[in-house]
């Protein structure tokens, strides 16, 4: 069982990884899906690729001579995955063939299976896969994308659709669209996605299966799910024990869609004809599991970020640090909310602060370094207060827009990752010096929020996980 | 009593919008606070400046020579509001002559008074200022920025903090730094906001009276007002009457920080030496009154969006139309969480639907147009559905990854304003086309969200707004 099981993973990260990949239906025609996917694999793909498509033979495209192959058994060397995106009627036959050639993993962007009614043709795809022992991606996806190799499948181009950075977050998704969007988002704000993943139809591959994949792949740190519902009987059950196993180990940020009444339900059903089920249900599901939840997509990459960068802290207690007295307020109330402390700072400790910042600085939690601090009065209480026992994470405030702060202070902040703690920063604004200095903190691994809420949310998430450290 | 309110309020429309404007405390070095109200009146301001400091003479500035005034006394010309920048035991003196000047109005940017415990200069200046009938915003504030005059008394540099383009949303807020954070933010948004003001240490003119202002000022379309704390006893009786007054003629959005337990209390306290109050009192206040309520300072800005653009729907019934099953099921979730309806489609429209949009289209409420959409099917929906009695408002999804639109789809989502219900549209991603097309729907007042979530909380801010208009 013990290797069986090994062996199915090691054709999923070939799925998610390979070193090779055909494209059938690839096309020299700009504007089709087949253009994309073969520009994608031919052109930044660091993989060998394989177009495969009986109406061409050889084409000068991107300065270079592209040689398609008539059919996949033509392509002598070995192939890891195979991606089809031919019209649905042809699929089967192309399975078979892959089958013949020996290839273990098949990517099928293709759609007009079951989310088209044709249940029968879907059931047909699975049989041949199970025949060959392919293991088969979709139909009716967008399918992999791999920031690592640039091993790249989703069929929109660059332009319309941009492709994140590597980075530690990896994201499966229910939703092709959800996806994309998320991808063409990260891709802006430099949100480094390792990789995304969307299994369209699940015809075979499931999210259970990419779930164990990613959490033994050491390049991804976070592991993040959009979901709508479950399909089959007994996926609950299975998506309980995974997470469970897999939470302690890292953490599993899930946005669960289609939460509402009958009108929700409609959506969901129209959308991937899965049951949305009781929310409730799912709640439960994902608390007793060890899954972080978040209400939105927005707030699981904020908390996937910190997560992805921060220490597990040892308590709730927050130290708040600010510039503007209403910013700390904010902070306070968005913590307090969620269940974290803001705890005093303790007298003798206030005192010596008192003598270090300015006469009418707030020396209580939250610190208020006021408009007319300088960078140093960061430094002086981050210094102060996060190596002592009172205190488990920091909330930094910086307005920027006030006169005496700089873009040193990032390296002060920065600095004070040494004690060990979680840092988060809120900044707001959009002058070119707030962005270079959230630039700055991204980059060195502290992240940033535009308000105090997210950011709040975020150490809470941070607090979360440490409990589901401890518990499981 | 009558007569003496509108004289009042006159003056305190001058001080909002003042022709001439003298800066005592001006100075010609770069870096202090009194360069850059220089720059800021002397450069940009479109009425009359006069710096006032003794120290200079005639000093050559931005290519032309600048005349520095001993004392407000020796200005000639009459002048509305002084703006005083100067250390905080000068300013009763500077006030004594701005009264003898007859000047009505005055703006105290100083600090070093109540809020630094020199409670009896405050009384000095407040005594004054009685004494000769000058009505004195601050001390300790930013004061006021006026987009369509560019009156302003922002003393931080444009550089460092951005100022947003004129438009319909006036803020009044107690602190000083989130609101120098909200214009930087609006000024790269595009966000219109005609007024900013910052009351500071209240010392003589209110939140209360500020309303009154706006609520007069036919370019202020939406009032926000961001509160940490009332501080005199009876304020909370007045705003109240204040806000049930306005509330049915001009929407005014709030957003009260400071709402948690005592570390929330501590931090109100040594802001700005006001009472947090129970949220719960707040809270109340503002729902009996008809003033809308938001959770944090981006929705209010968001709330606020909507409700400077669109019309008062009649009904809580949105239609949903999407490109992305996802998104559609996210905002079901989100409208139906905040008691708005999700309505199914009338089977006769339905079936004609069906005929008009591809073969997979959902065609019940949300419309899922799907990934393989056109411009042209969202025109469709919009023009069959939204004209209907069905439906009281639309919430627009467009990925526009997603290869079948293009930018003209804005022009069909702004065509059917034309049936003179809300609209709001909901755009994720990073791409240019996505910007271009967000830029031109706002442009043509179409508020656009980044999330499902916040596009429903906008209409739920317009629903809130229609009860408030038809109870009071």
């Amino acid at each position: 069982m013990y290797l069986n099981l090994c062996f199915l993973y090691s054709v999923i990260s070939k799925l998610l990884d390979p070193q090779s990949a055909a494209i059938v239906g690839a096309s020299p025609k700009p504007g089709t899906v087949g253009y994309v996917l073969l520009e994608n694999l031919a052109t930044r793909f660091k993989g060998r690729a394989y177009p495969v498509n009986p109406k061409y033979d050889v084409v000068e495209l991107w300065g270079r001579k592209i040689k398609f192959y008539k059919s996949l058994l033509e392509v002598e060397d070995d192939i890891d995955v195979a991606v089809i995106a031919t019209p649905a009627p042809t699929v089967p036959k192309i399975l078979e063939e892959a089958g013949q050639k020996g290839i273990k993993a098949a990517v099928v962007i293709s759609s007009g299976f079951a989310e088209a009614g044709n249940v029968e043709l879907e059931n047909w795809v699975k049989a041949v896969a199970k025949q060959y022992g392919i293991r088969l991606l979709g139909p009716n996806c967008i399918g992999v994308y791999n920031a690592y190799t640039n091993f790249d499948t989703q069929f929109l181009p660059v332009e319309r659709a941009g492709r994140p950075p590597p980075g530690p977050i990896a994201l499966i998704s229910q939703s092709g669209a959800v996806a994309t969007a998320i991808m063409d988002w990260a891709a802006r704000r430099r949100l480094g996605m390792g990789f995304v993943v969307n299994y369209g139809n699940k015809a075979d591959v499931t999210e259970v299966e990419l779930l164990e994949a990613f959490a033994e792949d050491e390049r991804v740190k976070v592991i993040t799910m959009y979901m709508e519902g479950l399909k089959y009987p007994g996926e609950a059950k299975r998506l309980l024990d995974t997470v469970r196993r897999i939470a302690p180990k890292k953490p599993i940020v899930v946005y669960k869609a289609g939460r509402g009444s009958t009108a929700a339900q409609r959506a969901v059903r129209s959308h991937t004809a899965a049951m949305a089920g009781t929310y409730e249900m799912y709640h439960g599901l994902f608390k007793q599991a060890g899954a972080i939840e978040a209400s939105s997509v927005r707030e699981m990459f904020d908390m996937a970020k910190a997560l992805a960068t921060q220490p597990t802290p040892r308590g709730p207690r927050v130290l708040v640090v600010t510039d503007s007295g209403g910013m700390g307020v904010q902070a306070v109330d968005a913590l307090e909310a969620l269940g974290l402390e803001v705890p005093e700072v303790p007298e003798s400790i206030a005192k010596e602060l008192k003598r270090e910042l300015l006469p009418f600085a707030a020396v209580s939690n939250p610190i208020d370094v006021t408009g007319s601090a300088t960078d140093e009065h960061y430094k002086i209480v981050l210094d102060m207060l996060l190596p002592t026992a009172f205190f488990d994470m920091a909330l930094v405030v910086t307005l920027m827009q006030v006169p005496g702060l700089t873009k040193n202070l990032a390296e002060y902040i920065i600095g004070a990752k040494k004690y060990g703690k979680p840092i988060v920063a809120v900044n707001f604004g959009g002058s070119e010096l707030v962005q270079k200095f959230e630039e700055a903190l991204e980059d060195s691994g502290v992240p940033t929020y535009p308000t105090p809420e997210r950011a709040a949310k975020a150490l809470w998430a941070l607090y979360r996980y440490s409990q589901v450290r401890r518990r499981l």
